[in-house]
């Protein structure tokens, strides 16, 4: 029998075609949209369930497009330092220190702020070793993610400890792909997730190209984030990043680049003519000293533009509201008070997201026939109040959810129609267990290599 | 009877001059921290309150050196212009419209989420009339707070609805001073506040700073924001900004300028040589399109620089930890990642506030002598974990605070060792009755300025 819910009385910001705002119910079942309608059920059979969202906003549930989860446990241990010194003397040593225990904890921990803070889908990075137990996280917590193993494989310039052989590192991640890809519904999916051009052979870039484009699967890398990575690239292999990229087939409508920092002209062509997406992720971009990404040219020119926290010790948050914010905000002393207004912003965190993901058809907005991954706000508190004049004012609620919105103001969040968050609690994680996981995990690690402050 | 009262068991970051983290109890009499002590109390006297802050961090409370309380209701409704514009064409418009009772729903939302976010003094600019509502405000709210009454008298550059005769405006600005200054033991005290110098006749300005200058009372203005406002004030006053301040006998350790973008050398000297304090407003600088601060070059040299969330509708939020979050990451990369750190940031939200008011005595850091005005952090939240292995680490506390922390993550606020916030609730301001006050508030005002959106 169909599973069949209603939340009622809300303000749906739908992100639909229209970016229409309305007061309406939503009939959904079996975690679909049914209805999006001004009636309400007449008759509620047994078993069907509604939740008054009277007073709230809905909107679809955040995306990020670029998420570390393995690095959860690091937070706040990795400051003050830049891209390739932050990789090789903190992240990559706690990476891999991992045991699939402590993995499991690092992604459930980021899971619960994601999910408290209205993030309902990622795209995350995974690690060398271990990575099913990222995957298994995802399936327990109920969050929609593209989970790939990270792949690092070259002999110069990657650790020993975090590198592995070519065709060993190849055949877990499609072992990883046909094991969980499409599970739960759908809601799970792998990606193939080389590092960066730095730390990958080209015989293994080019490999994912072939087993991707058969696959039909996302790709999901670094690209042009820091100046020394792209001047070590180019020593590498003697082109720019995403011109190599595109030399060697990588791009096109299944390639996902986080942070798109460092480019030329040609290549921002390159990114637009191939369909190539961009993840902007403006916490770490300036916490690693890296730069202000183009995103207002990349957005002119017809790239698409998702948004990411990337991982905890480069932000040090993973909620979306954060990067929402800066993202409107970090561009506007260059480009003017117009430039990334809130609404465009919003429409980075839901539509270019699903795009980059390439789940465009299930979310992305609130409409008939996708899936009920959904967030709900109170826009009423003392610290962030929708004026008495305007509560169905789109322009108002942008500007609300972008500039002032935090992670204490969500009161609900779906994901396939279920709620996993509610009453401050994410009801898929419990918090006192978690928690005593991670303290065990950071004991562990810390234990493991052998200093306490890294 | 001296009123006396423990806090015990909490982490304390005292920020005192060896930035000391210690675990030890507090004990507090008459609002001024009497004990910093490993002892707890043996035998406590009837009427003598402890709070176990068993597990948080408690922190000297923030200070926020630039505010506009009377633009609190207007949140959201002003997006996507720069200064000049912003001002003329819905700030000034909408400040003008406030009677006191507006003005007083005004102050008092935004204390709330002051409060609720553990700032706990500020500085702020008042508006044209009525600004006794907004210390009434302070009084009743508890807060610590330096207020002027915003002075604008110029013929040629301010609106005639929001202008004043000279004379009427030093007169009532004198009267808040005589009437208001030192209440409360001293936790209010009245500034003078003439908005910026586009908006002030000399005359204006030379008799502010020779008032001030017998009185012993702070300036607070705003100085070069924006490059449109400079260019302004050269054809006014055929100088550079701060140059023009200077000649005039306003800088001094008694003036706080806002902002302070567009300096050439000789200002930032002059700023360093006369004391003057400079705050730093990034949210607003972003949001407005105003420019990067040059606030590492300036404390170089030796400039105290304050942090301040600026009004509501220019930022929006009123949240410390948002301007601490934004100080500490938007200059990394044009300074690198070992800029702006942490700790340094931590100082200029506390003991660079505190200085900025002339209050360094009392408020700042936690030291024996020195007034309760704290705040209590949860850092065992799971999107802001202290790690297992360093719960005493300074420099893990200061990465949790400043670019982890969230307002919900704090459990009490105090001022003058009187719990204003505690268990998620402002103590001196009751919610369901503020909300209700806001909402008359808004439609009164938006009936008067005739329009719904601005």
């Amino acid at each position: 029998m169909a599973r069949e819910s209603w939340i009622t009385g809300a303000t749906l910001f739908t992100q639909d075609a229209g970016r229409r705002v309305l007061r309406a119910n939503l009939r959904i079942v079996d975690g679909t949209i049914a209805a999006i309608t001004r009636s309400k059920p007449s008759r509620l059979s047994p078993g069907v369930k509604t939740i008054d969202a009277s007073g709230l906003v809905l909107l679809p549930g955040f995306v990020q497009a670029h998420i570390h989860l393995c690095q959860t446990l690091f937070r706040n241990q990795a400051d003050d330092l830049e891209l390739l010194d932050w990789l090789s003397k903190r992240i990559w040593v706690m990476e891999a220190a991992h045991t699939p225990d402590t993995l499991r904890a690092s992604a459930l921990l980021g899971i619960h702020e994601l999910l408290s803070s209205g993030t309902t889908c990622i795209l995350d990075m995974g690690t060398v070793r271990h990575t099913e137990a990222i995957l298994e996280a995802v399936r327990d917590s109920g969050i929609r993610a593209s989970v790939g193993k990270c792949l690092m494989d070259h002999p110069q310039t990657t650790p020993e400890y975090l590198r592995e052989p070519t065709d060993e590192a190849l055949r877990e991640a499609e072992a990883l792909f046909r094991g969980w890809n499409g599970r739960e519904n759908d809601r799970i999916r792998v990606s193939y997730a080389p590092r960066f051009v730095i730390s990958c052979t080209e015989r293994l870039l080019t490999e994912v190209a072939r087993i991707a484009r058969e696959q039909g699967a996302l790709i999901h890398t670094h690209a042009s984030e820091n100046r020394k990575e792209i001047e070590l690239v180019k020593e590498l292999v003697g082109a720019e990043n995403i011109e190599y990229l595109h030399r060697i087939g990588m791009t096109s409508p299944r390639l996902v680049l986080a942070h798109c920092i460092w480019l030329n002209e040609t290549e921002k062509r390159i990114l637009r003519d191939s369909g190539t997406h961009a993840v902007h992720c403006p916490s770490s971009n300036m916490k690693l000293a890296s730069g202000f990404s183009p995103v207002t040219e990349l957005r002119a020119q017809g790239v698409n533009v998702a948004l990411g926290a990337d991982g905890a010790p480069c932000n040090n948050n993973l909620n979306a509201f954060q990067e929402m914010r800066l993202a409107a905000l970090i561009h506007k002393p260059t480009h003017g008070p117009r430039s990334m207004r809130a609404q465009e912003v919003l429409d980075m965190a839901t539509l270019a997201g699903a795009k980059a993901l390439g789940w465009s058809d299930r979310i992305g907005s609130i409409e008939v026939g996708k899936r009920a991954d959904l967030v709900a706000l109170d826009l009423n508190q003392p610290s962030n109040t929708l004026p008495a004049w305007g509560p169905l004012d789109p322009e108002l609620i942008a500007s609300s959810v972008v500039y002032s919105c935090q992670p204490a103001d969500v009161r609900y969040t779906w994901v396939d129609g279920r709620i996993v968050y509610r009453g401050g609690k994410v009801l898929t994680i419990p918090r006192e267990k978690l928690m005593s996981q991670v303290r065990s995990a950071q004991l562990k690690i810390a234990k493991k290599v052998k200093i306490g402050r890294l």
